[in-house]
C-alpha cells in the first residue's frame, strides 16, 4: 500500500480532500469515492500520455473511460483547445453526471477543470497533477481558466476539483527545468506567511532538486497546507488570496512580454518575486539581507533572478491588463519581510519606475 | 415617474430585484444601486441598438460606458461572438470591477451572463430584457450560456445577475410573431404550476397579443414570481428547476433538427409541450379535455401546435444528447394535468415512439 497524506480544503458548502503519496495514480481506490457516475473522460496531453495515461486508464477499469490528448504548451491554453474538450464530450455524449480527470500540468488542469465548469454549466472534476508546479499550486483552490491574446488567465471561473490526487512517483519523469520551476511556487509559500518553511527550504534545496521523496512530500504538504488555508478563507479572491499572486503581476508581463511558452510560468514568477522584493527594498519594507536571502534561495533552485531583457514600457504595458488592477488602480502583491507579504496600492508610482528601470537592461 | 413592481429572487448567499414597468430603461434611477465600479460595458444587438442603446447610454451618465453590438440571431449565440465580447472587455481594459448589461433579448441575455460569468472568472452584469420571451423567462434565474454545433445551451454557467430591469415599454417594437413566441414560456408557467393562471390566460389571450400593458405586467409578474420560486428551491437544477424544461427537449430536438434561427425558440418550445402533452395523454395521465385546452390556447397566442416536417429519427438523435438525460436514461418534463408537470424518467420508451409517429409527418 502506497503512503497517504490526506489534507482537506474546507470551503462554504463544499470540502475535498489532497491526496499526497507515491503510486496513487495506479490505485483505482484513489478515484472510487470520487466519481459521482459511470463515465469518465480523461483530459492530457501529447508529453504525459505516453507515460501515465495507460496506468490510469487501468486503474478506472470499473469505468466507461474517453480520453483526449491536448498539444503540450501554455501556448495551447486557449479557446480553440478548450473547443476540442467540448467536442469531444458532445461527440462522445458525455451528460451533466459524467466526471473529468485532468492528468498533467497546470495547463492541462487550469483547461480541464474551465471545461469542466462550463460544460452543461458544470460538471465534477478531479486533479491528478504531475508536475510539481501543479502539485503545489495550479491544482488546488479551484481557479480554473484559459488565455486570451491580450492576457494570461483572462477567462475562466471558480471551480472546485472533487479531489486532488497528487502522485509524487509522476515527478520521475519530470525535467529538471520543470522541476526548478515548480521550486518558484513552493518557495512563494515560504516568503507569503511561513518564515519557518522558507528556512527549511534554504536546508533542503539541493535534496529538492535531487528529488529526495520524504523532502518532496514534505515540501508539498507544506505548500498544500497553506494554500488551503488562504484558499478557505477567501475562496473568491475578494481579499488575502491575491496574497498568493507574489511575483505574478510582474511574471505575467514577462510571460506575455516573451510570447506564452518562452520562459516557463515559474521562471517568470522567480524573476517576479525578485522584483516584487526589489520594489519592497525601495520602499524600505524589506532588509538587505532578506533581499539577498530570497535571491540565493532563488538562484540555489536553479531559477532566473533578473527579468528577460524586456523594456520597462512593456512591464507596464502588460501589468496594468492584469487581474490585479482594483478600479484602475495597480495593485501588487509586496513584502514586509520573509513571510509578511502584503497586498498594497499604497506605494509610489516612482518606486515602480525605479525597480524597472534597475532591473530591466535596456 | 413610471410604475415599478417589484420582485426578488432568494438565493443561498445571493438575492436580486426583479424590476417590471414602463420607462425603467431610460430611468438612471433603475440602475444606480447595482453598478459596483465606475465602468460599464453594454452588450446588445443590431435589431436593438438603434431602438434603444442611446437611451440606455444617456440614462447612464454618471458612468464611463462602453458598448458593443452583435450581430443578432440564435446562430451567433456561440464561441466567436463570446470571443468579441472578452476581445472588447480586453481592449477596453475593463477589470473585474466592471459591470455588463445585457440589453436585448435571449441570445443578448445569456451571452452576456456567461461572459459575465467567466470573463476575468466573474464580472456582475444585469439583465435589461428586451422581449416578452426574455422578460418572464430566461433573464430571471441565473442560467448562462452558448450553443455548440452539437447542443443547445451545452456550454454555460450559473451566474446570477445584480438585477432584473423587465421595461414593459420595450414590448412595443417587438414584432409580433416574437410576442407570440414570449407567450409560449407564459403559458408553460400555467401549465407547470399555476392552473389559475392558465385559466386567467385563456380570457386574456386577446389582450396580452393586442399589448394591454396591463395585461401584460400582471403577466409577467406571475411569470417571474414562479420562476423565482422555482429557482430559489433548485438553483443548479438538481431537481425541481427541471420542471422549467417543460416542452424543451422536444423544443430543442426542433431548433437543432431545422438549424437554429428557422424556427424561434418560444415557437419550438410550444410544439414540445403539445408533444408532451400528447405522451402524457397516451400515458393515460393528462384528460382529452386538458389537452385540447392546451392546444387550443396555444393556437390562441399564434403558436404552431405540431412540430415542423423532421422524422421521429431526428428527434430521437438530438433529444439523447440534451442535458434532462440522467446517466444516460432520457429524462422529460410531463403533465399529469394542467398545472401539474412531473419530471419523469417513468415512462415506455414506445409511448415515446408513438409520440413521436403521430406528432411527426414522414
Amino acid at each position: 500500500m502506497p503512503a497517504i497524506h490526506q489534507l482537506r480544503v474546507e470551503l462554504p458548502g463544499h470540502h475535498y480532500p489532497i491526496q499526497i503519496g507515491t503510486d496513487l495514480l495506479t490505485d483505482s481506490a484513489s478515484f472510487a469515492s470520487y466519481l459521482s457516475g459511470s463515465r469518465v473522460m480523461i483530459i492530457t496531453d501529447t508529453t504525459i500520455a505516453p507515460l501515465y495515461l495507460n496506468l490510469l486508464i487501468q486503474a478506472l477499469a470499473d469505468y466507461q473511460v474517453n480520453e483526449l490528448i491536448l498539444p503540450d504548451g501554455e501556448q495551447y491554453k486557449n479557446l480553440t483547445t478548450l473547443n476540442q474538450i467540448y467536442d469531444a464530450l458532445l461527440q462522445q455524449r458525455h451528460d451533466r453526471q459524467t466526471t473529468l480527470i485532468a492528468l498533467g500540468g497546470g495547463v492541462v488542469g487550469d483547461i480541464t477543470g474551465f471545461a469542466a465548469a462550463s460544460y452543461q454549466r458544470g460538471v465534477h472534476f478531479i486533479q491528478v497533477p504531475t508536475t510539481l508546479l501543479a502539485q503545489v499550486d495550479s491544482s488546488v483552490g479551484g481557479k480554473t481558466g484559459i488565455n486570451h491574446a491580450l492576457g494570461k488567465n483572462m477567462i475562466g471561473a471558480f471551480h472546485q476539483p472533487q479531489a486532488v490526487i497528487a502522485d509524487i512517483s509522476t515527478l520521475d519523469t519530470l525535467p529538471d527545468r520543470e522541476l526548478s520551476a515548480g521550486l518558484a511556487e513552493v518557495i512563494k509559500y515560504g516568503l507569503i506567511n511561513d518564515p519557518d518553511f522558507f528556512t527549511w527550504l534554504e536546508s533542503n534545496i539541493s535534496a529538492l532538486r535531487q528529488r529526495d521523496p520524504v523532502a518532496l512530500a514534505y515540501a508539498i504538504q507544506c505548500c498544500c497546507a497553506n494554500k488551503a488555508a488562504i484558499v478557505a478563507a477567501d475562496e473568491k479572491e475578494a481579499a488575502t488570496r491575491a496574497l498568493l499572486n507574489l511575483g505574478h503581476t510582474f511574471g505575467h508581463a514577462i510571460e506575455i512580454g516573451l510570447g506564452y511558452g518562452t520562459w516557463l510560468h515559474g521562471e517568470a514568477v522567480a524573476a517576479g518575486m525578485v522584483m516584487a522584493a526589489d520594489l519592497s527594498h525601495r520602499l524600505g519594507w524589506l532588509a538587505d539581507s532578506d533581499q539577498v536571502r530570497i535571491r540565493a534561495l532563488l538562484a540555489a533552485a536553479g531559477l532566473p533572478i533578473k527579468p528577460p531583457a524586456l523594456s520597462p514600457t512593456i512591464f507596464r504595458q502588460h501589468m496594468a491588463v492584469d487581474k490585479k488592477v482594483l478600479n484602475g488602480r495597480l495593485r501588487l502583491i509586496l513584502l514586509r519581510g520573509i513571510g509578511q507579504a502584503v497586498i498594497s496600492t499604497d506605494f509610489p508610482i516612482q518606486a515602480l519606475d525605479d525597480t524597472l528601470q534597475a532591473c530591466c537592461p535596456t
